[in-house]
């Protein structure tokens, strides 16, 4: 899936680069959240997403490979904003290398 | 204060936008965690961070201001990963605006 739906602020040009990451963060959300309402991310489009978008980071992010495990296939469930953004947390804590420890 | 700290993975040229989002969100925790221990912040340095790195976001977030309100100016008090990641999160939940909806 080529995500292209980068609907960007007006002011994007004066962002600093870690709001245009976060801005990238909530893109690639809307982007994804394609079924039913775009407020939310079914199993499926979460997997899609996390095999796509972090192809590299989901390796030996432990707590993220377990989440994602536990949520199924049920395209009834549907997560939000906030479980997204924990997700990539994981990943987040999963590949931290500047400080030498995980 | 400039952010030079830019640590990168070797593979870093490989990484999608959105792994090259997270690691820049990475970056940016250890740029400011430099009093103590290097895996914390102190509420100053969240304080500062907030204020130079997320100058449009952080207008508008209101759980952002409280949370940032509430830490006061102990410097003993250590911001754990895991927290900041909150807080970006809060500032991400507070400039949502793809889905036309905060």
């Amino acid at each position: 899936m080529g995500c292209r739906c980068c609907k960007r602020r007006k002011e994007s040009q004066e962002l600093t680069n870690v709001e245009r990451s976060i801005e990238i963060l909530i893109n690639n959300f809307h982007c994804y959240a394609m079924k039913g309402r775009k407020e939310c991310l079914t199993p499926g489009e979460l997997k899609d997403l996390v095999g796509q978008r972090l192809p590299h980071l989901a390796k030996g992010a432990v707590m993220l490979e377990e989440k994602i495990e536990c949520l199924g296939d049920n395209d009834e469930a549907k997560l939000q904003f906030g479980e997204y953004w924990d997700i990539m947390g994981d990943a987040a804590k999963g590949c931290r290398v500047p400080g030498g420890k995980k």
